[in-house]
Parts: C-alpha cells; structure tokens; sequence
C-alpha cells in the first residue's frame, strides 16, 4: 500500500543533515562491533507469504491471499526471546520473493495488502522496546517480486532498496543490524552496497551491516571462501564492501577463526555472525508438518563455538501458520537460556578449554575420495567444514594428548547421511554410527571411560564425573551401518562438573 | 579349605549365650527396619566364579582354575560405592553355583581354593570399614556344589548353611543385611529359615533378613504375589517367616505399596527392596563382552521411584573379570550421585509430585489379548507390572488432569520387544515408538508442548522450561515400527527446574 508519511519525511530530513560513518581500516573492533559482538546471541525470525506455502523460497507469485495467519502474535515472539535470554531478534522483513512485512510505500506485494494487515515489522519493533531487546533486520537484496529488480538500470532497483530501508530505519526505531542476503543473483558491484552502507549509517551509525557471503579468495571474484579456511589474517578479501560483519549462512566458523581482511590493499577487523536453526531439520520458514527441535546437548554446545572468540550466533525460531512460535521450539528455546543462566546483562557463558585441539591424530582407516582429504586430523582442526571419513564400518581414531591437562567433557559432532524433505530444502540426518567407546590410556592399557549405544548424531555430549589425564585418548566405534565419519570430536576441561546432565 | 577358627569358635560361644530377636507383629518399623529405610541406596556386587564364564547361573561344575582375577582391586569397589553416594555394599558371597568367596572351611569350592586366594569378603567388608558404608550380604540357599544339600535329611543342608553364615557373622564385623535367593528350588520350609533368621539375629539384631519371593498370594502356597499387586494390607502372606523385609527380585513395587503382610494370623510391617542392573542388558555378572550402562535420565527416575514411600533400592554394580568395576560403569554410578547429590548424611532426594496417578485415561486403541488386559488406565496406575498396548501402530492417549495442579515434568518408561542374548540371561531391548508428541489442551486447542524423534526407549525425561496446567494431557505416538506400548506415564510437578537437562 503506498501512502505519504509526513513524519518519516521529516525524520529523513532530519538524519540527512548527519554524517556517513563508513567503516575505517582497524585491527580491534570499532563501537558498531563492539555492540554487535556484546550482543552476541539472536533470535533469527523468518516468517513471511512462504510461512502458508510451506515452502522456504518462492518466486514473488505466491498470492497475497494466502499469507493469512489466523493468531498472528508477535509480542510471543519477543517474549519468548525474552525468556530464552537472546540479546536481539533479527527479523527477515523481506525475502527473496519480495513480500514485505511492513506497510511499504513502494510496493503492493506486502502485508497491508493481505488479509491480515499488521505491520509486523512495527510489532516486533515495538515489542523489543517492551521487552528491552534490540531490534535488527534482514532484507534480501534479490527480490523476484518487485518490476524494479528487472529494470536495465541497476540504479532503479538500489533507488528501491534504499526507499525501503529507509522506512525500515526511520518508522520502527532504533535497528541494531542489517542483514542482507541473496547477493549471488547478480555481480557485487551491481547492488550498491556503498550506497544502501552510506545510508543505513546515516540514519544509525552503530548499525552493524553485511551481505551474506561477505568474503572471497581473490579479489573482486564470486569465489567464496569457507569460513573453515578463515584462518589467516589479511589472505582474503571483501566481496561486499563495506561490511561490518562476516556471514557465511549457514556455515559454522574455525575456531582458529581469523578477524583481518582486505579491501583495496587495507586491512579491516570483521567478526563473523553465524546462523543455525532451532530445528533439527534446518527449516527456517516453521511447516505444517510439526518438526522436532534439536538436543540441548547439541544446542549448547553450538552456542559456546559460535559466541565465541568474538563471534556472534542467530538461532532461527520460527512462528508457525497461526503466526505463533510454536510452544514445544518456544520450550526448547527457554529451556537453552534457563541450561545456560542467559541474562541481559551478563557476558555470554563460554565452554570449557579443548585440550585435543591440534593435537596428533592416527585413523584407523581413512576414506579415499578425489573430492577431499578425510584424514584423522580432521576431528580435532577446529574446523566444521574438514571432516574424518573412515574406509571401514569398525574404525578408531588415537588422539595424543598432553598427560598434565586433565578433561571432563568431550563433544562429538556426526557426519551423517541426508534425505531431503519434500520442502525441497531442508533435511534430515541418518546416523552413521550405532555403538562406540571412549579409551584412555593409562599405565600402558587401554581403559573404557565411556561406552554407548545411543545415537551420535548431530551432536553428543559426554559428561565425566571426574576430571581425567592421558597421554593418548581412543575413539571407537565398534557397530555401524556405513563409514563412519567425525567432524569434530572435542576433549574439553569445563571448570566445574556439578551439573551432570 | 577346611580348618578350624579358634576365634571363631570363642565368639560363637559368646553371641550364643544372647537371645534370638524375631520379627513381631507391628504396624510400623522395627529398629532394624527403620536402620535400613534410612540406608535406602546399596551397591549390589556380583562377583564369583561365573564372571570368569560369562554366564549368569551355573551348576557347581565350573574349575576353580577358572576364578583368576588378575587385578583384584576390592577396595576400588568400596571407593566406587562411596564416591557414588551408596549407603551399603550388598556383596554376593556364595551364588547358586556354591562358590564362595571367603576362605570357609565347610568347603573347598571357594576363593581359598582357587588360584587368587584373596578373602574377597574380608577385603570388601574392611574397605566398607574404611570408607565408612555399611556391609550386607546376599547368600544362596540354592546350592548346586555342597554334597549336603541332597541328603535326603534337609537339615544336613541347612547345618551347613548355619555353618556358613556363622563365619560370615562372626568374621567379619558387623552385617546390616542378609539376602537369601534360590528358594524356589525347594519347599519353602525345607530351608529353616527360622533357624537361620534366629541364628543371625543373635550375631546383629539389627541385621534385616529377606528370602527372595518372600510374599504369596495363599498361606502355605507357593503362588509369588507380583509387586504390582501389592496395594492392600493384609491380604497377602509370608512364603518365608521369618522375614524383615520384601523381595522380588528384579521386579519394581507399585507406587501404591503396602506394608502389612500376614503370618499365622498375624500382621506385620514389611519395606520392599527393589533390585535394579546399571547396564541396559540387566547382566548381573560382567560379561567379556563390556555393555552399555542405562541412561542417567533412566537411573534417576528409577532412583526416585525405587527409594519412595519407605523402600529400597540396590543397584547392581559388577566387577569384571580383572577383578576391577570397569571405568566407564562406574563413572555411571558417580555421575548418578553427584547430580542427586547424595552424600551419607541427607535424607535421600525425592522425585516431585505425581499429578496424574490414576487419572482418567482414554486410548485411541487397546490391544486385544487373552494374556491380560492393556487398557489406557495402565499407564498412570503406579504399577510397572502393566502396561497400556495399542492396537495401532499410530496411537494416543489422554489424560484428564486437575487444571489446579502444574507440571513441569514427564517419565515415560515404553515397553519393548526384548531379544536374548547368548549367555542366556540378559536382554536388550528394541523401542517401537520412534517419534511421538506430548500435547495439552488450552483454550480449547491442542498444543504441542513437546515432540521427540528420539529413542523413549526404557526412560525418556522431558523437562520442561515452566510449569504447566492443562485439564487434559496427550500423548501421541506419530510414528512406531509396531504397535506402541508404555509401562508408565507420569506427570510430575519438580519443586525446582533450575537444573535443565
């Protein structure tokens, strides 16, 4: 629905007499990263037209009619995030089909035009200065709806985009990020990024800015680089500048994850936000079809590796049909900030030290594949990406470890094999392995200190109830039903054991 | 070994110029009821010749050779026990195989014979001294070696237990408890128990005696009464009289259990001690092969369940055949402990309130069977002798509650097909129910407060984030590879949520 907005004309004006702050060459965080890292942990909301299609991307051709939530409810969502201790909640406002949760000038294909009109955008905003969280937004660059986007000049469409946003920033507040995505439909240079980056500082210079898939291997080149290779200091490059931030969605960063990258020949310190969905299926539009959420175990432990080392973590919750978040992820959100004692103002709980990290790796057996290296040392590099493969069902791995630093906890992250959903995007997991063993080393023998036969699977935490020493740790799996294959496995001091789960 | 005690015989002489205490009526615990109440959690220790067979029963034809622990650690079994919270060690000293594990001189099937001398009675009774827990032990009347049990005179037989348990009591220090097993294999008053129950008392008074199978449905019958059963006082009777105590061995009471049993027309108070394995495959001996122990979610709930309303529990915690408790099983028995937080001076922790026993229940479907009944009300009856089965493989339930009473706990404990393994004793266990939702009505409208796609296996915990209300709760099965079937549901109201596991 388009209609004039003296106010947003006279808040324009006023912030258009402001300056641009763009983001400068630095090798510590500057106030904008700051913020945005003491953040650390947001509530990624993705609900929209495709929400009521079942489906998680879609054309600009869906009809208005069908986005019809029936208990729309956004005052839950950020209550929920409240309770869940998420320090902000990073709203999709628009998706790649062009559908606008808020009341745009600009176009018909939003909200105001269903048959459910709230600003959602408004509500959402407004609820986070109620429940005293901050507010972000996600907007995708690619947009299937708009005539715009078609246009031969590249300009018509950035005019859009900067129109849009400037409703987003100048109707609903104080807006803590933009995340912008979709940026692979057409050449970096083409979205004016200076110009949405100019702008969006103009109205909030601490907002935190980026495009997904921030970052490439050479200079000016759509070749990404894995957030697995992120190790080295000023090797790659901005594919979007200026950013404030890395995104790499849905990848999960090294721990050895570097903060220094290149644009023009100076260097810039990014953090990296990374995105995982609460559901153990990677839906980020909620389904009719209920799915299960993921393990606590799992959830915590992906927490502490992407809060970490100055990183920051969106966990996609995502309200359902009714325009509800659904009460058992809801549950399961809260149940994660309650675990970890999340509250506003404290630091962010961080996981005990790996010891195994790096440490030498002997495999059994190890896949041979043209596509990759599947050796041993992949389970302990710090790298999600990198993964051991076995060549046999019954395998082992031997990791040396320092014999004066003692354990008590070790996590496993499974490869597994996937079926995809009838969605067409997301899927689920098949374990691999089906019965193991931890060993030790000690006084020469080999000493089981962890026997199970309960899945892996995405992620299994092992407790000790004691602190251990050894001078070589054994992971075997003694049943499978294929190759078994390890991520991660990490052998982790936690300062205090009191809670056994 | 045969040879004669000298100071042994001085102490008999002593003990038998005291009196023999028996049981006597009463409506409440005697003393020495009330000292094992309040003890409520032993270790249970299985250890003989059969760890060295992998086997659970044998016939007193196993080789003496055979018993060759190599690394005979008694001490780390007490050291186990205590940092585990276990207020007494329940050793086995003589199984049906007649094997004993004490140098005794009525017999040469014993350690003293064998090729590792070493006095596992006395090492575990003065490492029981040094940790500070109470000693008991369980003895067989079935015995399968002694030429005396078939003389056609059962008394040459019950003189030599009286021998034997004279060396026990006498030897040793003091003993809190005395389990008797293999009744079945003779007419209960062939065994003179009365004998032996007097001669122990005049040793410890306060030592509680227990026949396994003590309670039948008819005097003088041997028609074993199943726990679940026993919800009404007097109306069952003593199969073995004198006994302190109930067993029903490996069986779990109702949550509804009675204490007065009849004798001869007369009442008296009797706790139930319930008997529990630590590995899912209810091995009672360690076997070659190492097992999985059961899941600290599992062990707590059957804790709870176990140490209520004025019983007891034993856990059975083995040593293999190196003569140590393996590393990772005794790990389970510690990590057990501190998350209950025992330690010897508290009372024992309790589970929260039950707000759905025997609540009206509805199921979608119930399986038809000549064998017995499986109605809905089973799940919720305090009784894990029943069972609810459906006859669907996608079923549900529901539950009326009181909407006055919150919840923020659920145990589900599913019935499984079983297959055996090949010592010929022990199980595992197969789930049905592979994906399942917990619902509640509000307003009206189901909604899904939980949804696993994870094994319930013998024990699923959901923990919940809040307390809930509802006047009905549901429980669907969404998908099961046979029809689904559940022991015991049980809605419970936690005083604290803090710990979320």
């Amino acid at each position: 629905m388009k209609k004039i907005t003296y106010t947003l004309f006279l808040v324009a004006l006023a912030i258009n007499s402001g300056f641009a702050q763009l983001i400068a060459p630095a090798t510590k965080p500057n106030p904008a990263q700051r913020e945005m890292i003491k953040r650390g942990y947001g509530m990624f909301i993705h609900f929209g037209i495709n929400t009521f299609n079942n489906i998680e991307w879609s054309d600009g051709t869906l009809p208005l009619s069908s986005y019809n939530p029936t208990n729309l409810d956004p005052d839950q969502w950020v209550q929920t995030a409240k309770e869940a201790g998420f320090r902000y909640v990073l709203l999709v406002t628009k998706h790649h089909d062009g559908f606008c949760l808020w009341d745009s000038k600009y176009t018909t294909y939003d909200v105001a035009s269903s048959p459910v009109k709230t600003d959602v955008v408004k509500a959402v905003s407004e609820a986070c200065k109620k429940y005293g969280i901050q507010f972000a937004v996600y907007y995708s660059l690619w947009d299937r709806y708009e005539p715009a986007y078609k246009d031969k000049d590249p300009q018509k469409y950035i005019d859009y985009m900067k129109n849009q946003l400037t409703e987003l920033f100048t109707n609903y507040g104080s807006i803590a990020e933009l995340w912008l995505d979709g940026g692979w439909d057409r050449e970096p240079s083409a979205w004016g990024i200076d110009q949405i980056y100019g702008l969006v500082k103009k109205f909030n210079p601490a907002c935190a800015v980026s495009v997904n898939h921030t970052i490439v291997n050479e200079e000016g080149k759509r070749d990404y680089t894995q957030p697995g290779n992120m190790t080295v200091d000023n090797k790659y490059f901005f594919q979007y500048f200026p950013s404030d931030f890395r995104l790499w969605d849905p990848k999960i960063i090294t721990r050895f994850d570097k903060k220094q990258y290149l644009h023009e020949g100076k260097s810039y310190y990014l953090p990296f936000e990374h995105t995982i969905c609460i559901s153990k299926n990677w839906n980020w539009f909620e389904k009719t079809q209920p799915l299960p959420t993921r393990d606590l175990d799992e959830l915590e432990e992906l927490f502490y590796w992407s809060t970490d080392n100055g990183n920051c973590l969106v966990m996609n919750v995502p309200p359902d049909q009714t325009g509800r978040i659904r009460e058992y992820v809801a549950n399961t959100a809260i149940a994660l900030g309650k675990r970890l004692n999340l509250s506003s103002n404290r630091p962010l709980p961080k996981n005990g030290q790996f010891i195994s990290l790096n440490k030498p790796v002997t495999a059994s057996s190890v896949w041979e594949d043209k596509n990759g290296s599947f050796d041993g040392k992949s389970v302990n590099d710090g790298n999600m990406d990198s993964r051991w493969a076995a060549k046999d069902t019954i395998a082992s791995l031997e990791i040396d470890l320092n014999p004066q630093e003692p354990f008590n906890k070790i996590s496993i992250f499974e490869y597994q094999d996937t079926k995809n959903l009838p969605d067409g995007f997301s899927q689920i997991r098949i374990p691999r392995i089906q019965k193991y063993s931890i060993d030790i080393l000690q006084h020469g023998e080999w000493m089981t200190i962890y026997l199970g036969d309960d899945p892996i699977g995405d992620c299994k935490v092992v407790r000790f109830a004691q602190d251990y020493k050894t001078s070589r740790l054994r992971f075997r799996v003694l049943k499978a039903t294929a190759a078994p294959s390890i991520y991660e496995l990490s052998v982790i001091r936690m300062p205090e054991i009191s809670a056994l789960r």
